[in-house]
């Protein structure tokens, strides 16, 4: 409810990762690097690092060990990368990182498209990614997409998410994060979706995980607050989403995640406490902006911190009376 | 109460007026009717379709009474125009329209920027406005701006809101609205606002009109909603906006209205009914483009109605198997 939000929430940054897994230009690891301490000096305690994706199928990645042997390791920071099978798992344990997201997709269309197989398959493979994980102290994250809608199926079934998603549990996966991979989901389907979560899975991490094709994103965060939903993941700058699933007249727009610079102004002036620094936050959004070369999404860059405008215009008006004089009648 | 929205509400569209108040290209009379009219094949009923602002301050509205000799009025259609003073209540009398709103600036730095008086003298002057209006049998919406907050003074006090519109209510304005000028209210803030707007004024009729500068435009309309509203304002394309204070570094970025495609194609599907047609609402919004000559900011347009992605793939995935084999392990 609006009237009962909780005090502090966990903000996720995916940037360094789903930012920059359909980026063109192959980025430096030190630039990369340089990315990732502007989230630290910004507060980030939890960073979606890179990708252990196999090298060949996306190059962007192909630095994942190096940029994490580089990478200092603050106390209390939990790093994690992408694993999407065994061969990933065992590029990533020793790596240094703390966890991985393992994503699985929940209509075969989908799962056909972006992974080449279907669910009923991404699930048994999932078994044994997931218990080696376990047994390498890893933290497992299973990381839904099409959760909330399809771009090719359509209409996804709640109860179906929820039956994969107790399979994954039993494997032995710490969290579930449930993506709204192409901006399908609106706030009242997000709220009953999360109160259902949150019912049958109360020993599990929730999070969330929306795209913002359509502009609900920060209210989809909102309802998922208001349902009790604490964790959230987001990325600088708005960047992220699939082009090959949008190439294909199927999720054109800004495909983006819900933008890290207006997620964290929204929720400090809501006095929902994250962590973050906003001042620092968007000198990290700026030299993501600097490392890909163009203009990113974040509207609160362009516009301002709200704070900003706090009893910061009255030599404006004065100028402004100078200028063009003033006589009230 | 997520659990709890109203079933319908009231959407009302700026687009041919807060729209084009900062267009610079002069458009036409014809191209303004098309505009309007392509409003009333969406299904809207209540438009503000013109400014009866002076002609030599805002020239694109000197052809207001054309306008409305040229319109057709269609039963149960609302047509309302902005009216900032005595000499523009006399171009509107008789004119054909139903409704004035009255600006009037809940700050001093804001009204003198923006209207050349305080809002002590604008409150004095509003009183012959509201009186004679009503006399003229014009529905009157008192339009606050800066009521959440101003680019030029920053904090602006809930309290002193409701002062000035206990007058404007006392004056005879049958409705009110909030006006979010530069898109500096959060949710918690906007569901507290209204929760006691709501419960001060019971008798009048009360709208949200949030301008999106931080990407918060579509979760405090939610917000809003939560508490109890069910009449918004919005703006074809998401335009709108006022860069004569943003000019001056207080107020940059997108500041639009929020974008009434994106409004739309959010409470459609949360099931909360607008009476809008989106697919013709999109076509609206195709034609705007066309009339001012660029892109605007909706994101439903460039992604596309949800809806039309219930079902459609099954196609694109055929045609993905064929092209690039499949074959589940």
């Amino acid at each position: 409810m609006l009237e009962n939000l909780p005090k502090k929430v966990t903000i996720r940054d995916m940037g360094a990762r789903e930012g920059l897994q359909n980026e063109p230009k192959q980025i430096p690891t030190e630039q990369k690097l340089e990315l990732i301490r502007a989230l630290l000096r910004a507060g980030f305690k939890h960073i979606q690092v890179t990708s252990f994706v196999s090298p060949k199928v996306v190059t962007q990645f192909a630095d994942a060990p190096e940029l994490l042997k580089k990478l200092e390791h603050p106390e209390g920071v939990f790093y994690w990368a992408t694993v999407p099978n065994m061969r990933g798992l065992e590029r990533a344990i020793d790596s240094g990182i703390n966890g991985i997201s393992l994503p699985i997709s929940m209509t075969d269309g989908h799962n056909i498209v972006n992974m080449q197989r279907t669910t009923a398959k991404a699930l048994r493979d999932a078994e044994q990614v997931i218990s080696q994980a376990r047994k390498a102290n890893l933290y497992v994250i299973a990381s839904t997409s099409c959760a909330f809608g399809c771009p090719i199926e359509g209409y996804v079934s709640p109860q179906k998410v929820v039956e994969n998603c107790k399979r994954l549990e039993w494997m032995g996966a710490n969290a579930l994060a449930f993506g709204d991979t192409t901006g399908m989901a609106n706030p009242r389907q997000v709220w009953n979706f999360y109160k259902m979560i949150l019912a049958e899975f109360p020993g599990m991490e929730i999070s969330t995980h929306f795209h913002d094709s359509r502009g609900m994103g920060l209210a989809n965060v909102l309802a998922a607050m208001e349902a009790g939903v604490t964790i959230h993941d987001c990325a600088l700058g708005g960047t992220g989403g699939q082009p090959h699933t949008a190439r294909d007249q199927y999720a054109f727009g800004r495909l983006g995640n819900v933008c890290t610079e207006d997620l964290v102004s929204m929720l400090e002036e809501m006095g929902v406490h994250t962590g973050i620094d906003l001042d620092k936050l968007i000198e990290a959004g700026k030299l993501f902006e600097q490392i890909v070369g163009r203009e990113l999404y974040s509207f609160v860059t362009k516009a301002g911190p709200v704070k900003a405008l706090w009893g910061g215009g009255k030599e404006y008006l004065d100028d402004f009376i100078k200028k063009f004089g003033f006589k009230d009648a």
